[in-house]
């Protein structure tokens, strides 16, 4: 994936004149990766136009003047598919775009007039913005970085919940008979592989998110490679480390850990290394309300996730993995995404209970000096703002229509502002539906805040 | 893709004892690698029972005593799928597996008593055999390796036939309002690249089998990379080099001759380099009775894209590109597969008549001294040999289960043993049907000669 010189030349003088900027956009699976991207690309393609982007000052004032996609510098990485997303939202009925599978990449080269005058009234400047889009799931795979594989094991079977026991209970049964000693049986550890990665599969629909192998989700052109097919093993909980090492290359121990030592070197190194840390500003989505929706244990598990998934920002810790993988992240952004789901003026509590969840992150990468801002937003707004009057009561409430197709007039809940207790959950559910998206009209996607998000990820360099 | 060094070292170590070959599979798409692989696996994992593998002398000899599965030395390549493809087999009805994408892998520990006795009577030896399987289709975008872009695209514009050019029709349209100056308009670069991708894709279905870039027809993960978004340039034909070369990095020219040069790079060349360069003994599969079927433009384009294919193994030829990738493949078999689709008294002209399809290539092999046998076999044998009598005369026939589910006798047609002619062409069509694998018996599963491959490709390591 390695550049030639010349490329990598032009990109850091670009870079050095404050003419590119690496955006990245991240989030856990269903966070509304493709929709935020896709609107993003949008909003500045129509900037100066019909885009409503009053949050960002250089569009406010008239001097965004547009957006076009050109080539972008890495040939070996998926273009994101935004014909495509646009084409699914044109839709009769109008569908939500296809998930990206892995990483893609698209280049806008952004056209804007400076807000100091230069010596020639009407100058105009360009900003290459490089976005990339990629799983949430692979920074989850950081801390296996700092583990060899025993230890790993240990971590991952003491860390499950009831309900992501459950899940697991069948692989585990398979996987507790296995004998570290015995000599691998190579159809029966892909067998057991299998299970593991059913488990894990199963478990993300059920709505977990703290997940670890993450390329087991998504095996793409690896599917069926061994790299891919380790699991922890329930016997090295008695197990002793120096007797572990020294069991035979053929053992069922030295081929799991040959393969999850593969795994950390050829599979997690390479997408910090030539991915992660030449990222300039990050964007992280979270799925909020849909964690609400599926209860105390997944809450509680999506909390988890998160703090695992930004240690890989937090080069405030000077661990050797933050020493080997610093990236140049210079502003983060974490958005609770979906705002759009709940009426208005619920809006502050959903970006509170996200700075909730996430506070302890937040404590060590203020503490790093890392800027990092919280907000809520709809990258496509999929439901209007009403007003229902009950018995001469006014209360708020949202017009949409559900994936179903059905029409409805809704006041969908409130959203704690802080993390609920155990008697909350008891005492009230949630219940958030989802929208699809309404059928869309000329000019810019309809959005909520996504102005102030773009203002706070590359507002400076438009001055 | 890199090993360890221990482990590169105990490859080196059990090569140089013998003990370990690397045995490549490959053919066009449809060419039955997938059943040949599952047979080879499946007879050698029943040889000493129930296998019929009379044509090599180790298991006639009872000194072949079988083979189990153990681990793959590349973590990170696909596991060739054999038990799939056993399931599909055992279905009800019996189902041809379904084909691999890419190169797949698979190691077998072969136990046998060598010929030679030792001091002790009964000791038994290990072969471990490695097979891999990948398309054929990556060995014909090794003469891309010798073009630059503008010469690629005058071969490629110069080379197709009537038909095939019919197919592209649409594309090169498209293509030849490209103005080779112009800035790239990225969006309609990747839109003539989908053309392009599809029109491929429509000939192979056709029965085309010449058909360059290879990958563009396999993307995997990198569908949608820029790399996988060049194509001809048909306004090359009149433009003059040296200005070509002049043109500025944005220009659409410059734009594609870039993603070619990554193409050469970073797709084609390594997988010559960290897996052709490391095989020892390869099988080249080639379905001659489909060419036969598809009429005169498709044979000739199969002659032309086999020939294509062999000038990986023509190390003979001292050119840059052999210097390069010389491969240490020291015997070579060519085998016309689906042997089983005509009457037994015809095989040896199916051979005949691929040495004719192949005489340019296998003339220059054995003239560099590379060993290779020419044969014609049937990897799992679906028909059965039957003979009618019809107004008092005996002639051969086959009784079979087509694809469609019925039961038929027929005799398919004589195979013409040299190259057919045009008047032959015209006088006379083929119409071979294709058959479904019949439902499996206990034991090994029913061939045509895939022991004398097997004797060619192992024979000798078995002694």
């Amino acid at each position: 994936m390695r550049q030639p010189l010349t490329r990598e030349l032009t990109n850091l003088l670009e870079r050095g004149r404050d003419r590119q900027l690496r955006l990245a956009v991240t989030g856990l699976s269903r966070s509304g990766k493709t929709a935020f991207l896709t609107s993003l690309v949008n909003q500045l393609r129509h900037a100066g136009l019909e885009a409503r982007l009053d949050l960002m000052p250089a569009a406010r004032q008239g001097r965004l003047l547009g957006a076009r996609r050109v080539s972008q510098p890495d040939l070996g990485v998926p273009r994101f598919p935004y014909d495509q997303a646009m084409a699914a939202l044109d839709a009769d009925p109008p569908r939500w775009p296809a998930p990206t599978r892995g990483i893609s990449e698209l280049r806008l080269s952004i056209r804007y007039r400076p807000a100091r005058r230069g010596l020639l009234r009407g100058d105009t400047a360009e900003l290459a913005l490089d976005l990339f889009d990629y799983p949430g799931e692979w920074l989850l795979d950081l801390p296996l970085l700092g583990h060899d594989y025993p230890s790993w094991s240990r971590a991952m079977l003491a860390s499950a919940g009831q309900q992501r026991r459950a899940l697991l209970a069948d692989w585990q049964a398979a996987a507790a008979e296995l004998d570290p000693a015995a000599e691998a049986d190579e159809a029966r550890l892909a067998e057991v592989a299998q299970r593991y990665a059913e488990s894990l599969q199963a478990a993300r629909e059920a709505g977990f998110a703290n997940l670890q192998p993450g390329r087991f989700l998504l095996p793409g052109d690896l599917d069926g490679a061994p790299v891919l097919q380790f699991f922890p093993l329930p016997a090295i909980l008695e197990a002793d480390d120096t007797e572990l090492a020294r069991l035979p290359a053929e053992s069922v121990y030295a081929t799991l850990a040959a393969r999850f030592r593969h795994y950390q070197q050829h599979i997690v190194r390479p997408f910090y290394r030539d991915h992660f840390r030449r990222f300039d500003r990050q964007i992280v989505l979270v799925d909020v309300l849909g964690a609400l929706n599926a209860g105390p244990e997944r809450f509680e598990d999506l909390g988890q996730a998160l703090g695992t998934l930004m240690q890989s920002f937090d080069y405030g810790k000077r661990s050797l993995l933050s020493r080997l993988f610093a990236p140049r992240i210079d502003r983060l952004a974490i958005a609770a995404t979906k705002a759009d789901h709940v009426t208005p003026e619920q809006h502050t509590a959903l970006t509170e209970l996200l700075e909730a969840l996430l506070a302890e992150p937040l404590k060590d990468l203020r503490y790093a000096n890392v800027p990092v801002k919280a907000l809520s937003l709809a990258a496509i707004r999929t439901t209007e703002a009403r007003e229902v009057v009950h018995q001469s009561q006014r209360s708020p409430a949202l017009r949409g229509t559900t994936l179903e197709g059905e029409e409805v007039l809704v006041f969908p809940g409130e959203v704690p502002a802080r993390l609920p207790e155990a008697e909350f959950w008891a005492r009230q559910g949630f219940d958030f539906r989802a929208f699809r998206p309404a059928p869309r009209e000329d000019g810019a996607l309809p959005h909520i805040r996504l102005d102030a998000a773009l203002d706070w990820l590359i507002g400076d360099k438009l001055r």
